[in-house]
């Protein structure tokens, strides 16, 4: 296998295959221990980008959309789609990616699927790593794009810098209450098919309970923005904001999200050396057997 | 502050008041260390049982359901109702829970509502702690509800030891997509709403779904239950299949469920040792400057 610096040498002068197996040996542990930090190093600071919303909000056309502008922007554009795809079916949801095709013949845009399976923290340690080797390869911006409605957005919405929600005008009640979750994380929030009747409204609302908790909250409130993905209306926009919350970013918004990209390595690192150890079956069994909890078990373990 | 085995003893006497006041303080951390394990030694190995699923699907109305049933049975019954709210909407979602006022007069449940927010692994610990705490009280089965559809439902899912997925007839196609990842997790699956059109239509196709999967799936297929909550059919015939799981639990089944508490706990405990400890500040000074990817330190602070 070439060196890790040849490598990443021509995933940058545009080798997709290069790139293509250089995640993939990132993925499966091939790439480990000093190389991850040598894949770190080479970065170029790309901006990660997190796209999250409830389902049917047009979150894939959205950022179809966005990569349109970026392209017209002469910038090389990543994008790593986190799929709830699963061995049962093979990953029905696939088909949803389709539509990014259209950027199939585009040496300018590098997509990676991933499914969100895996252990705990494995999705999120794994997304880091594909984002950090897009980086590496000259990808910027590197957007992140989950699919469905709950933790597991929020938890890779604090992988990126910057984090989309997107909205669409007919959300039912329990689905509005769950993008709850999502609000919190939010640096820019669209309503996207903003050609459906009440897409206005919706904004609107959205603001309204954005400011109205405003005491809650230790930090200004986010943009909220109305885009017609499908028009390409106000995507535009959206770009400009995107890149006006880079903009504004301090070193205390760069140090809280470190600390949260470390907590995510330390539960990975954690797993891995203990299952990896000599005492986890033994201490698996104890747990098993009701002799030892949970909690107990893994202080022994990491001591 | 009362000792531990006093509180243990009246909240298993039924003092409702003493029971809340301790989930509190396992939630909030006042009872930490080796009290954690004298609740769990306390404990009765309570059937745990997951129910989730997507918005929409019913999941509440049929926890109800299931309870009056269980209650038929004159067992006691624990719930512990997973919330995706947030400080910014103050809970909206917590208008659905009323409906679990139905069995609000009655001393045989308990009903406690948990916030999905908080650190990684966060969630689960202390859905974790709770469900311990109730079977300590005397409360089994110890239901864990999660609203929502993703990656947190998954991991919820597996703490306990029997879970359901509850499906409706109705749900659209990206819906169906992500449920996906949660039919690998279901020990039972039920489509809800059983008096839609569609209802036995839908359960058909799930059966043939998951047996077609069979060759890749290194467990039996679970079964497939039609109910409609609201009328209360097929709700017996579902307590009697989530009794079956649990008749059917093999020391295989026992050690993988442990592996998976602890590997969370692991998750839980290395970030909080961390957090405290000398050089984390130094340590993420050092990734938000990019002189450190997360990994090395994570290897760092756990050494």
């Amino acid at each position: 296998m070439a060196e890790l610096a040849d490598r990443l040498r021509d995933a940058q002068a545009g080798d997709r295959r290069v790139l293509a197996r250089l995640l993939t040996d990132l993925e499966d542990g091939t790439l480990a221990g000093p190389e991850l930090g040598a894949v770190f190093a080479a970065g170029h600071d790309a901006h990660l980008v997190g796209v999250t919303g409830p389902p049917g909000s047009g979150k894939s056309t959205l950022v179809n959309a966005l990569i349109r502008t970026w392209r017209g922007q002469g910038r090389r554009v990543g994008v790593i789609a986190v799929d709830p795809s699963s061995p049962v079916t093979g990953g029905a949801i696939m088909g949803d990616r389709i539509r990014m095709m259209e950027h199939a013949g585009d040496d300018g845009v590098f997509v990676r699927s991933m499914a969100s399976r895996g252990a705990l923290g494995g999705l999120a340690a794994a997304t880091w790593l594909t984002a950090g080797a897009l980086d590496a390869a000259g990808y910027d911006p590197v957007v992140i794009e989950t699919v469905g409605a709950g933790q597991s957005e929020v938890d890779i919405a604090t992988l990126a810098e910057t984090t989309v929600v997107v909205e669409a005008p007919e959300m039912g009640d329990e689905v509005q209450a769950i993008k709850a979750g999502l609000l919190e994380v939010a640096d820019v929030i669209v309503v996207n098919k903003g050609d459906r009747p009440g897409a206005d409204r919706a904004a609107r609302q959205l603001k309204a309970m954005l400011s109205t908790a405003g005491g809650r909250v230790a930090r200004p409130a986010p943009p909220v923005l109305v885009t017609t993905a499908t028009t390409g209306a106000g995507v535009d926009g959206l770009a400009e904001a995107i890149a006006a919350h880079r903009a504004a970013r301090t070193p205390e918004r760069r140090r809280v999200h470190a600390a949260e990209l470390v907590r995510r390595a330390l539960a990975n690192r954690a797993i891995a050396r203990a299952v990896a150890g000599p005492s986890w079956d033994e201490t698996v069994a104890a747990v098993a057997d009701r002799r030892l909890d949970p909690f107990a078990a893994a202080d022994a373990l990491l001591d």
